[in-house]
């Protein structure tokens, strides 16, 4: 099998104030839910209508298929069908992306990226600091019925590579290591209380749900089950047999490895990325559906262009590498509004204009 | 001297309904002065924000200096300081493109391209059908101080490239060739009565205030003159001594030469393109402002993908022979949101993308 290689669709359908501050503008919100019910009605419509017409278009399609980018990940919000108000659906620009996938042979993963009261608290888990999804079996339903709806209507397009369930569902580890009622606050203590991380009990149950409905749909479909930050739980139970048709999404993120030389960014890659994805690819195949160069290293900003390229092609490189046993990987992402070098990495045009990456086969 | 290679930032500060035609939902308006006064004022703020906030930022210009781009003609509109309400200003956006262009190392090409009660009745002039700027004293003075201003504000900058004074101020000849009241209907036929060509005399003694005005606060900006559509009339004026550190824009489509099979094409493109200009540089520096493949040849859309790349790379290599006189070319425009392949030689990104173009050298 050809490896995919590709790039995330982030903050379009999806918004992460970090990503494009200016969206933000006249509010105090934090994330996509509260700045969406902090717009009066005219405000809201303008404001994501004119950003979803712009952030991503065909040209950039253009772009991305000569540099051998395959596949495009494609973050959704729960509210994608319009049914949730105040939100605003985007099903439509769904159906342009498709369009632009069939004209310029790409394929389209799509990432359901948000659900009701969110699955992780991140600020991109659509409303920060809350992470109560898995308790409420209404709004479970609700996402399964959003996951039906999007495999009814994308099921049997040819550019459709995948249907990804739920992203990044957190770990009760990581939502302890994180911190994540510290690191995003909550705006409202009573929403947010009792929120924790979404136990793998429940995930296995929502996952077998979630694929049982969507098959029944889309017989033909690739479903796509992240990790939840606990790859290894996963060996013996998704490889079961009880799946046809599957991969796993792991999130790789190489400034989690916190400050290191370059040997040990390296020594990390091989190790955490490498014999992962080696060892996973031996149950399932895999999928890295985020990663970026950004090491955060504030040395980096003051390099020379020259050893700034070095630095960032040598940890590319090594990645790449690393990820051979993965079935596709995606970036993360192709656009940032962020005039800020040392946040170059994370924008995927910025990242190949710059030479960090190696010329990708596709 | 090295020739310098840009595109313009079409439709960024200036808007044109045909390359971004969702920008005009909910009205009626074909020009900008019309979708201005046709919004709500939370409309027009959330519309126009979030447009210019997203169709021109920093990973344009990186691209673009990845690719030999070092000049960007950038049309402005006479209210950019903000003083005509209700449209708002935009000169925050023109310091933006100025430290982007110190970053990646490119010039930038000021051009007034519109002013009020237009200068030509295009609907890029800003209101269809209405040519009487030259006819009202008090529109010239307040076109006179927006240069003064703009001067002022980035004459000192090592990024200005120049500052074209007016854009496309349409002749006579080309107002009653084109019929203009009939090719860009006027909203209120009473608002267009008198509308006219510019006159040469009107426009000779505009380019002379303007420039004096410009030189007084800025001595050492390159002013740029339109030929207006009428090069030969400024032979023996504008190369008489009295100009200094100028030039003049000409635009060039070759989309004017009406239907031709491909050798037609070619003759015209030496013969009309390449002629003009190496007459004209005989009299002064001459920048081509605008120009781009397209054709109009509906039979372009049908062919494979490889005869149409032949075919435009063989208009493109003719047209870069015919401009090798020119001090400076600039593609119009760098970004379309119109998803027509018969459309997409108006697009830079498109057009180098797809291979249209020959590398360039910059």
């Amino acid at each position: 099998m050809t490896q995919m290689i590709g790039v995330n669709l982030g903050n379009w359908l999806v918004l992460e104030k970090w990503m494009a501050p200016e969206l933000f503008t006249g509010t105090d919100a934090e994330d996509e839910w509260y700045l969406t019910h902090g717009l009066d009605d005219v405000s809201r419509r303008e404001r994501f209508t004119v950003h979803r017409d712009s952030w991503v278009t065909g040209r950039d399609f253009a772009y991305l298929a000569a540099r051998g980018v395959r596949l495009l990940r494609l973050p959704v919000p729960y509210f994608v069908f319009g049914d949730v108000p105040p939100f605003l659906g985007c099903v439509d620009y769904l159906d342009r992306a498709f369009g632009w996938a069939a004209r310029y042979g790409m394929r389209i993963l799509l990432d359901l990226h948000t659900v009701p009261e969110s699955q992780n608290g991140f600020d991109n888990g659509g409303v920060c600091g809350v992470c109560r999804f898995h308790q409420e079996p209404e709004h479970v339903e609700f996402a399964l019925t959003v996951l039906e709806r999007l495999a009814a209507r994308y099921g049997a397009r040819p550019e459709l590579w995948g249907i990804e369930v739920l992203n990044e569902p957190i770990s009760p580890d990581l939502w302890a290591l994180l911190d994540v009622p510290k690191r995003y606050p909550a705006v409202d203590p009573a929403r947010a209380a009792g929120s924790e991380g979404v136990p793998t009990e429940f995930l296995a149950g929502f996952y077998r749900d979630a694929y049982r409905r969507i098959r029944a749909v889309a017989p033909g479909a690739r479903v796509v089950f992240h990790d939840g930050f606990r790859m290894r739980e996963w060996f013996g139970m998704l490889d079961s047999g009880e799946f046809e048709n599957f991969a796993v999404d792991t999130h790789m993120y190489v400034m989690m490895a916190g400050q290191r030389d370059l040997d040990g960014y390296l020594e990390y890659i091989a190790r955490t990325f490498g014999d992962t994805l080696a060892e996973a690819s031996q149950h399932f195949p895999v999928l890295v559906g985020e990663w970026c160069l950004d090491t955060k290293q504030a040395a980096l900003a003051g390099m020379p262009d020259d050893e700034r390229r070095t630095y960032n092609r040598t940890i590319a490189t090594a990645h790449l590498a690393a990820f051979e046993p993965a079935v596709a990987w995606t970036y993360w992402s192709w656009r940032m509004h962020v005039d800020a070098p040392e946040l170059d990495t994370w924008d995927f045009l910025r990242t190949v204009e710059a030479g960090y990456l190696p010329p990708l086969a596709g």
